[in-house]
């Protein structure tokens, strides 16, 4: 049985002659100016804007140091620094109703902003105007074990959460990696992942309920805190993802799940990426759903090796950091167990399987500061997160490969196999810059045409949207453009993130 | 600690005139009519449509026979019986865009239909028109096994997806009770769910992707054949559970997970509800997580005596059905006993372990035909599906028979407990009509009050669209409209549905 997709087709179609989406790579450089752009506020309205945010918030809350403003300029994208006018951080879902007010009577843009690790440049305030930070808002509201769900504030940092539930028996499963720095609202506006999603889903399936401000400054309550709920359109499911173009999130209800009894994990070493990845299919066609599957390929493993030899075994030319967990240690080893089979009869060399935490960290440590060995391994990085049907990641790898060998440049490639979402890492020095991001743009172009996505976990942002056409064809990018001037009709929260700036028309 | 809850402390505001949702029952009999809906067509229109309709489709394809309409006048909802003007049966995606082209261009309103049995009277054509029948749109178009994906047209029967993916060692979770007669389409329009939901979640986890075609005649591919997607905002979300008032789905891309290797049921007795419901939270406690925890009252349970006596054990005074899955019996197994022990410890009378198919079944079968056993047990049946955070089932279910004597009808309560979804039955004849319907309307003001959800699984349709402000503030609701007015400016798909025709302004 075959399905016909004939969107994959098309091929060179000048965007927007058509209702498929574009494979036209021309001109596509990741960041696509800000031609179209609304324009930033002028003096006087931000001086207007500030005057009013004073009459109803303490003078605390309120920034404009020049200095104090850089922090908020940037993120981890490195997109650029884009300083906002006003910093505001809200204490109170009020704070926020009174600053969206304020900043649609003055025609301000408004940036919401969590702890600022978004990889996308979602919380740079490409207009400038005000960037309203959440940080302050970092309660941990309520924990209720008989209904297993917690209500949190958006700056909470979601390690915090974790452990907290964890302490009363209870589990939240999505782990992006910055776990321990980031914030559950960014996590919730990105619809953030994380090696666990493999088992437990993205962060989507654990909000249940949202309290949002909407760009216009309406307080509205969606969703609710059972897991079934069907009454009206799903509002919460709109929100979740939306990068905070849609609404300010100042409060959610998580569902959270029973804590399993016991974790096993291993490192299953393979002569080479393509050994590796077919393994990667095998071990569910088993019947175990391990709750986490990293891959990383020779080059992930050569950064590594460069800053900390010996860590891994040299004859490993691709690795797989195989975790399950269960009610107890026998369940979670007898599913290792079985996995691991699988992948010894695809070949493995070898499973190192941890005998302790200690043991379990020196397995997972390397990955888990991955992305910054290999900013430290070369003057530039491009950090990607597509993701190919998992059916699809030998073919993937290949071609990426073979880019790598036609643009002169190095690709390092790790992450959640398991689930077929890929970080795909562009290193490059400043004579390479045309290479790389011709090698993106192809990157992205390759991810779509094998019937993936361009973004699994990081969003769109500022970084991706020049490729949305890539994946979406006219008339879906039109229905989003529509949707947000139907939320946000004076383009006030977030202008510039997630669709292209040009050749999008409601 | 304690959630602030601002909107449960609202107490009988007259609708519209604050942000949050009204308790005023006065006047709502979950039927609050047909004024403002708009007018059924012209017979001029009718006339002119069913030409244009001749011009590209075959004539077996669209049905004007009067007692050939009379099917497609009612659902499973009895909810009366609203004869369209014309049906057509789209037998591709092609002849879907044409039914939409053709309606907007003499105004005529469709209403999709998938096989008719819906309980809330989403596919009744409150203002005539055409019924887009999907019935012949019913094939499985794809398999595959390594991405655990499956591409099907929206008329295939639940039941038939099921068993073909099974046959391959793969699992459809979603198990509403109609799944043999059901289609696909339509669990996804209304984001069915079923018992075991409990553990795997309802349809919307499942569908990854999804061809839908727009009230105004454009097609378009929302979402992706992966797991992890985030490019650009949830329309698959927002089309599944829009009960096909946003979109025709003409094809859907499912995620499937490995079929469980064995399956373990028993039926475990209770002296009463109260001690049943007990019971339901402490499994969870226990860090097991069944696949069903069905649970059926006294009331219940009467209507099955009645009908084959010796069924169920005589001194049950309410039951759960408690079933678990996992990848070997043993597990399964395991599984069972320790909810089992839960259960035994908070009091249950037995534990009787299904031996063998015959024996599940027997177990089974008296749940699986309740509806209609209660059905058959009065002269009037109204069935609700509201849903309560587990921890305030018993709660619930007291403040429900405390109204059923108030009102002196009977109501009789199942359904999938271990998630808080309960089936609540008012019984009753013709002369407690206005007392059924006061019951029903304080049943779905109680679910709100305890901070539950009017629908867990059947939607809202035709029949709970007056109860959508006890649930929703004003603002959810107008921006509920807005998404509708921004997807379906001519008001052509569905009118008349979901969201109630008075009071809601945009």
């Amino acid at each position: 049985m075959q399905a016909s997709d004939p969107k994959k087709t098309a091929t060179h179609l000048p965007q927007g002659s058509s209702a498929s989406p574009s494979t036209d790579l021309n001109g596509l450089d990741g960041l696509d100016g800000l031609d179209g752009l609304r324009p930033r506020p002028s003096a006087a309205a931000v001086e207007a804007t500030r005057r009013a945010l004073n009459g109803v918030l303490k003078d605390t809350q309120i920034v404009t140091d020049a200095d104090a403003l850089e922090v908020y300029a940037t993120d981890w994208s490195s997109a650029g620094a884009f300083p906002p006018d006003l910093v505001v951080k809200a204490e109170s879902t009020s704070d926020v109703v009174h600053v969206l007010q304020i900043a649609n009577t003055h025609g301000v843009p408004v940036t919401p902003r969590g702890l600022g690790t978004g990889k996308a440049g979602g919380a740079l305030p490409l207009a400038g105007g005000i960037v309203l930070s959440l940080e302050r808002m970092s309660r941990l509201i309520e924990i209720n074990p008989a209904d297993m769900v917690a209500v949190v504030e958006p700056g909470l940092i979601t390690g915090d959460l974790m452990s907290a539930v964890e302490d009363v028996g209870l589990f939240y499963p999505p782990d992006p990696n910055s776990f321990a720095i980031c914030s559950i609202g960014g996590n919730v506006a990105c619809n953030a992942g994380g090696p666990r999603a493999l088992k437990y889903g993205v962060t989507r399936p654990y909000v249940l309920g949202l309290q949002v401000v909407l760009p216009t400054g309406e307080r509205i309550e969606v969703g609710a805190r059972t897991l079934k709920h069907v009454a009206g359109y799903d509002l919460t499911g709109l929100i979740v993802g939306s990068e905070g173009t849609l609404g300010v999130i100042t409060e959610i209800t998580l569902r959270l799940v029973p804590k399993p009894g016991a974790v096993e994990t291993a490192l299953v070493t393979f002569k080479d990426t393509h050994a590796a990845s077919l393994a990667i299919t095998r071990v569910f066609g088993a019947g175990v759903l391990p709750r986490t599957l990293e891959f990383l390929d020779h080059h992930a493993l050569s950064a590594i090796r460069a800053k900390t030899p010996g860590r891994f075994p040299e004859n490993a030319g691709a690795l797989l950091i195989l975790e399950t967990d269960g009610p107890s240690h026998e369940r979670a080893f007898e599913d290792l167990s079985r996995a691991a089979e699988v992948c010894s009869d695809q070949g493995a060399l070898d499973v190192l399987v941890a005998q302790d935490e200690m043991q379990r960290t020196r397995i997972w440590e390397p990955r888990r500061v991955l992305s910054m060995t290999l900013t430290e391994s070369a003057p530039h990085k491009i950090s990607e997160d597509i993701v190919v049907p998992r059916s699809a990641i030998a073919t993937f790898l290949e071609r990426v490969y073979a880019l790598s060998t036609d643009n002169d440049v190095r690709v390092a490639t790790y992450g959640h196999a398991g689930d077929g979402n890929l970080h795909v890492n562009v290193l490059f020095d400043d004579a390479h810059k045309q290479a790389a991001d011709r090698t993106v743009a192809a990157i992205m172009a390759i991810a779509v045409e094998l019937r993936g996505t361009i973004s699994g976990e990081h969003g769109v942002g500022l970084l991706k949207r020049a490729f949305m056409p890539l994946e979406h064809a006219p008339p879906v990018l039109a229905l989003q453009r529509r949707l947000k001037k139907t939320l946000d009709p004076q383009d006030i929260l977030n202008p510039g993130k997630i669709l292209p700036l040009r050749g999008v028309t409601e």
